[in-house]
């Protein structure tokens, strides 16, 4: 059974790559920019291409769905990048097939605020894809980078979904329905996804939880095998959000940016300013077996559960990653 | 009677620094930035820095109210900088305070398209103000740094000027009333900005006036006539929106930036993709002697055509360009 976590944003080291394998992991969509421009970003694939260096028995770039196999193979885990907000396109469309070559795969059209693109969840409205957004979607869907619009604003996600050619991602979310965060989707949301051939990742960060850090693992799962009833296996998987070993500046960072001298606490508040702790049942990358064995518990079908824990992620990779006609 | 023309954009040379002593133009607001990030924009800065080094008998650096009256005694022309969108402060609320030391004075929140800031008038729908542009107008306001929203759209407009603590400006354009291009202002739009201490530039940009480059001297001198006494005259001046000398790809770059792969004729054609010709009776620097015998043939009085001609602007420039409390 592959396993594939299509979020994670840790503070990454020799311990974590090692944690990823003891866990099975076989690939991992990695955040490499939240707020970096062009040139930030670059530095970011290259201290990627030292940890590569550095660790040849635990990770490798990965590019194509196929890297997945040959990591699995090789007893390694594949790492893919992608970009919480389109800061590293700053306004240059030319940049979309840049990046691309340098190996992203999934960008957000918006973090939390306006982008030039689309809006984000916290605006307080929402005028869906802008005249740029449109020619990037094009650009996007024309040479395989995903559009991911986790943090995107409602309206903006369904126009997002029905103007792109290719399948769209919520990477890392989870219903609204079941926790009623800014961050989480409604179903006319999800629904939109989906039915153009979408998918949602669930995600383990404990505001997008139900009773956040307090949250159950059998409730965790038995929201996934609601929404998996409801909106059908194939197009969901799992996006834990993990941020492993992240100090508090680095919320700070994705939360305020450069854009603001006041401090905008997003999810969390003056009292609880910092990254929240994690549910008991997931706080790294060995403890996928616990949210796998949830998962059957509920009486999710082994096809099922084999696809939420990676296949469903690894045919979307297979169909969103290679240059459009 | 003092001269300011509050927005040209020229090919810049010798003859046209010669040209502005001709006509006996005091002071020119000149745009340094269109789509240009911060680095390219720095660039810009350096140009002006040779040109003024290399034409000190007729050009210098404008920064305060106070050199428009050293460059009238000293026989020169003053140059105050500003952008036409936001981009030189790229995603960064430190830049603002960075690009008013380097001696920009005036910012539009958008050009065209939908920025980090605001809505400009081409996006089909305006939804005001962003977050980060309600952070960046109290900056703005801080450091001195005037909000410009010529080619904003009609929400974003309003609410920039309701909520900017100081006076903002439309620098160039017209009303809607007059001539209903996408780019002029409705009386609701002129009101809100005049109400709160701002001011407007009329333009002479053919795409501005009524009937384009055939638009009479008369029109054009009784529609500000009729605007003064709507909207009190202390609130306009000139802002030309001169492009004089400029070869036909600066057009592109002003409409399609980096923004888009597909061609953008913004105010133009197919068929005119081009810059569109003057009208007969505004060429370049030396015309503003006929802009000034129209106005008073309107019977505007002496002190209301000195006003519009310059006087207005300096008031303004010695409200705004300080910074604030």
């Amino acid at each position: 059974m592959m396993r594939i976590d299509n979020l994670q944003y840790a503070n990454w080291s020799e311990k974590i790559f090692r944690q990823m394998r003891e866990g099975g992991v076989d690939a991992v969509h990695v955040t490499i920019a939240y707020h970096e421009n062009f040139r930030e970003t670059v530095l970011n694939f290259e201290r990627w291409n030292r940890w590569f260096e550095e660790y040849p028995d635990l990770i490798m770039k990965g590019q194509w769905a196929d890297d997945v196999n040959i990591a699995r193979e090789t007893g390694r885990t594949a790492i893919f990048f992608g970009f919480q907000n389109p800061s590293p396109i700053e306004d240059d469309i030319g940049l979309v097939e840049i990046v691309h070559t340098l190996g992203a795969r999934f960008m957000q059209l918006t973090y939390n605020n306006q982008s030039l693109l689309a809006t984000g969840c916290y605006e307080a409205e929402d005028t869906g894809i802008t005249r740029m957004g449109r020619q990037v979607i094009k650009e996007m869907n024309r040479v395989g980078l995903v559009i991911d619009m986790s943090h995107s604003a409602d309206r903006s996600t369904i126009e997002a979904a029905d103007i792109s050619e290719r399948p769209i991602a919520i990477t890392h979310a989870n219903p609204y329905e079941w926790s009623p965060a800014l961050r989480n989707k409604k179903d006319d949301v999800i629904r939109a996804v989906t039915e153009n051939g979408g998918m949602l990742g669930f995600s383990v960060y404990p505001h997008h939880l139900r009773d956040k850090s307090d949250c159950t693992l059998q409730s965790f799962c038995e929201m996934i095998a609601r929404t998996v009833e409801k909106f059908g296996a194939r197009h969901f998987g799992i996006g834990t959000d993990l941020c492993q070993d992240q100090p508090d500046s680095v919320v700070e960072w994705m939360r305020v940016g450069r854009w603001s001298k006041e401090i905008d606490y997003g999810e969390g508040s003056a009292s609880a300013p910092g990254f929240p702790p994690m549910p008991s049942w997931f706080n790294d990358n060995r403890d996928f077996d616990s949210i796998e064995a949830g998962l059957r518990a509920t009486g999710l079908s082994d096809a099922e559960v084999a696809g939420i824990m990676g296949d469903n992620w690894h045919r979307f990779y297979a169909k969103g990653f290679t240059p459009g006609s």
